[in-house]
């Protein structure tokens, strides 16, 4: 088989395929020489010089050399790369190299030979890897090129398809080409001046998905943020300055007192994002779910009427859009009837299941979410993109610029050349903003709305498919008896303690054998799961399924691996 | 020249530098073929499927054929990509091409003949840009690489060499090459767990960072975060939290009425910061600046004094290590003693200058940062790694998990099988969190610290340089005599203005030229500069010179574009 892939790759070189891509690449390089660097004045401490071999003050002539086999980056350093004078063909030959380690690790990502993780504590960890930081001596580029390996080596493969701990995971490659370019563009957000065409992608996306929230199509904001916590605090602070827009001026100490409402299960960014704009998460009122973690209208009612019997100001009701345990998705036109009665605000933190709006099977379990006003939608988790890419969509106009705008003159002229409406920075709470559309309008423009439908109906399938395979195994007990999303939550009781009696005891033994079962399985590091413990639930394991590469062997995979290494407990 | 350029290249091929790197690769991905992938279960749109000619149906076969040139991306699809059945090949070709795509526009970056900017107003962008997001039909990978191209070609060049439009320019290769890895390991930083090398390493380079501020060397705190504005964001509510504690539970209601610090000169992020956390912008108060823009201390200690007589309670001074526009140090010792009388929080936003601190020669302008308790640092401006990479730097230890834990069980387990203080999702603002640091270590290793000192002096002489020019030449005016940082801010007076008498009229005129110089500008397309008023000052031009491959020959370019577009006026 070795031999036959041998000379596979024997033709594929000589079959041109390859080298012509990489011809073109080098010939762009070299063909314009003599314009790229007007001076060699790129200083660099002296030291850098030292052990270069004579032969490398030309490095483009020796790459041309037949008598050499590749270049030696055990001699070159930095500053041999661009800008310094005729570097560029060293650039792309570094690039290319690093490029090498990155495809090999994308294989290894897909091919369920290779480990998970190969786990190591962190003191062992900042004992055998070289992560010194000098400061007199630059390392050469070979010793660079040596610590992208073992950055790789040492990480933890996301996109495996057995890797099942975390909301996101998966490596969808039509956005990693994204994130790649988006590094290569390095600009920033703030300005339509410096990113033009990510500014128009941004508004095109965010208007695309307020259309498929079902929001007006005339009307709308949004902004893309880093990640859910940040979205959710977005909306907080919108829905404060549209109650009390005084606020922004003078603060909270002269404002009523405002509460607010998640359910026992939201996202613990929400509690935050209180505290962080100065309610208080003494003011955050936690309301009751039922046994499938969804929110109990009634106790909503009921708490408001309590609040309001105290004279404090309910404003801002977060429902979750499939909660981060369990899965669960809170009845909105029930709570969206309260917000209105009460006249409080509608956010629907989606950001794990959003992605269901895209599936006509199961956006049905968002019913109600056109009726809120603020959204958060993670595109990097049940989307698949690459890390980051959080939205929060708003229904009412401009309000993000009026909640934060500060009028910085030396950033946002008015008197520019362009309708400066499209220069987003100053509607933000960050300054500068990392590109994030690029990596998910590329993959949709991939894979079109039914690409992202296939892939997440099949997350779906195979939840229903390890829902059912628990269900009728011995030793295994569900949390939540019918999930809403992907995550599977559920204990493994191994035979000792499977027939004790139900009590204190039991439990008690119950609670330790997630941590036991995931220290070993990351120390074998053929798959990863999460556990934790939720209200009156001890420890159980949570599996979530969003990488579309995993299949029914991998959901196997995991049953056995855990009843193997928790069966003696 | 052309054709001698192709015989080198001829020879590079046949001399199998290259090929023997993308022989490896492929190799590589071939070699495992069979463990890739179990089934090929991977749904698609049907419509996915239209148009694929039949030989597709293999395509790792067809890449072997010596018949065929170049794989045929304008008939596959990216679920011709991994995790699809036998794909690997097929997805370094694709992934490869993005590359060669990527070098080409790494390369034109650095050709002074290439334009810094293809302009374009955002409604013609939209109507001659394909950026249609498709419902039913997937676009081809030759649509998705034509994207790409167009992405870029439409885009800002910000590490051209005469780009000096904002704070954050330059390309380097080695911080590119991190970033294309960040992306590749798609990991997020809040648990030990799925980043432990980047967890390690963040430790590590907060740690260094630190010392080099001269902070005590065994404690502080410290994160990475997404700009400086939530950097600042960050000091804000650290110092709140740390002079009442109880605010993060009951809210500022109940709190002192506190009031912060900035000067008139210092970054909008830090008024928005008081904003967000409810202590409104009429509770900070803008201390004076002389006319270098450095903050005048008796003003502060007047502006606190004043308050404490109204019973409010000053908690908060922000010092700039770099303004935004003159590039001005505030004297900070003068403020540290004024911050140690009174029990206030020292902030210092080195955003933008904090890369002095690398430099033996500069880093005085920061004399007494020491004396702060926390401090905003953007490697991502004066030090040219690629965006985003900012750091908010603290003194005391476990301040950051004080103020912001919010211990969700779910996330953050006690009972893990590792040293969960290395779990860092509990002691931010967000949740998920992207990797800065790695791109950061990367070039860090590369370059050593004589490295950014090397790079960072050049752009300060390069300032210097620009300095003396403006002053030597008729027609140009400094707004600040001598630069403490690499802003150059000047107006460029044309002839016709030039004798005016002071006096509005010669205001007003001279306050119009700067918009039609950069309008002009940006339609050429050769260079980009920025321009603003500030104070009593009508727009000017502010040069920053950040990116190491500029010379001498750019800056000399810059003022001659200005004389060749601004002279009619």
């Amino acid at each position: 088989m070795a031999e036959k892939d041998d000379e596979r790759t024997q033709e594929i070189c000589t079959g041109a395929a390859i080298c012509s891509v990489f011809t073109k690449l080098i010939k762009g390089f070299l063909h314009r020489d003599n314009t790229i660097s007007e001076e060699d004045d790129m200083p660099a401490g002296k030291d850098a010089l030292k052990g270069r071999s004579e032969s490398l003050e030309a490095p483009d002539n020796i790459i041309g050399e037949e008598s050499r086999n590749s270049f030696d980056f055990e001699t070159a350093y930095a500053r041999d790369l661009l800008p310094a004078r005729n570097a560029p063909a060293t650039t792309t030959l570094f690039l290319t190299k690093v490029v090498e380690i990155l495809c090999d690790y994308v294989r290894k990502t897909y091919d369920r030979s290779e480990k998970v993780v190969d786990f190591h504590h962190p003191q062992d960890l900042k004992k055998f890897l070289d992560l010194e930081i000098p400061d007199e001596r630059p390392e050469t580029l070979e010793k660079i090129l040596e610590s992208c390996r073992e950055t790789l080596k040492y990480g933890v493969k996301t996109g495996h398809p057995r890797f099942f701990n975390q909301l996101s995971s998966g490596m969808d490659v039509i956005s990693l080409a994204g994130e790649w370019l988006t590094a290569t563009a390095n600009t920033n957000m703030f300005t339509y001046e410096i990113a033009p065409v990510f500014i128009v992608m941004e508004e095109m996306i965010l208007k695309k998905m307020r259309e498929i929230i079902g929001f007006p199509a005339k009307s709308g904001d949004g902004i893309f943020s880093p990640g859910g916590a940040i979205s959710n605090l977005y909306a907080v602070n919108c829905a404060r300055y549209k109650f009390v827009p005084d606020v922004k001026k003078k603060g909270l100490r002269e404002a009523p007192k405002l509460v607010m409402y998640i359910s026992e299960h939201s996202h613990y960014s929400l509690k935050r994002a209180a505290a962080i704009v100065g309610i208080g998460t003494d003011n955050v009122y936690a309301v009751k779910c039922d046994e499938r973690g969804k929110m109990i209208p009634s106790d909503l009612e009921r708490k408001i009427q309590i609040a309001k019997s105290k004279g404090e100001t309910p404003f801002f009701v977060s429902a979750s859009g499939g909660s981060t345990v369990y899965g669960a998705f809170d009845p909105l036109h029930d709570l969206a009837d309260i917000c209105q009665r009460h006249k409080m605000w509608l956010h629907v933190d989606c950001a794990w299941g959003g992605g269901v709006l895209l599936s006509k099977k199961y956006r049905k379990r968002l019913d109600g979410i056109e009726r809120a006003d603020s959204v958060t939608w993670n595109p990097h988790k049940l989307m698949g993109v690459i890390l980051q890419c959080s939205c929060l969509l708003l229904k009412e106009s401009n309000l993000l610029q009026r909640c934060n705008s500060m009028c910085a003159d030396y950033l946002f002229q008015q008197d520019k050349n362009y309708d400066v409406s499209y220069d987003t920075g100053d509607k933000t709470i960050q300054c500068g903003r990392h590109v994030d559309v690029f990596k998910l309008w590329l993959m949709w423009r991939a894979k079109a709305t039914v690409g992202f439908e296939a892939q997440i109906n099949k997350c779906f399938d195979l939840a229903h498919y390890m829902t059912d395979k628990l269900k009728a195994r011995e030793g295994f007990e569900m949390v939540v008896d019918e999930p809403e999303l992907t995550n599977v939550c559920f204990w493994y009781l191994p035979p000792s303690i499977r027939d004790l009696p139900d009590g204190p005891d039991k439990r008690d033994r119950l609670a330790q054998v997630a941590p036991v079962v995931k220290a070993r399985m990351m120390d074998r590091g053929m798959t990863m799961i999460g556990y934790q413990p939720l209200g009156d639930n001890v420890n159980f394991f949570r599996m979530v399924i969003s990488n579309p590469a995993a299949t029914t062997a991998d959901i196997d995979y995991m049953i056995e691996e855990i009843e193997r290494l928790g069966q003696d407990l």
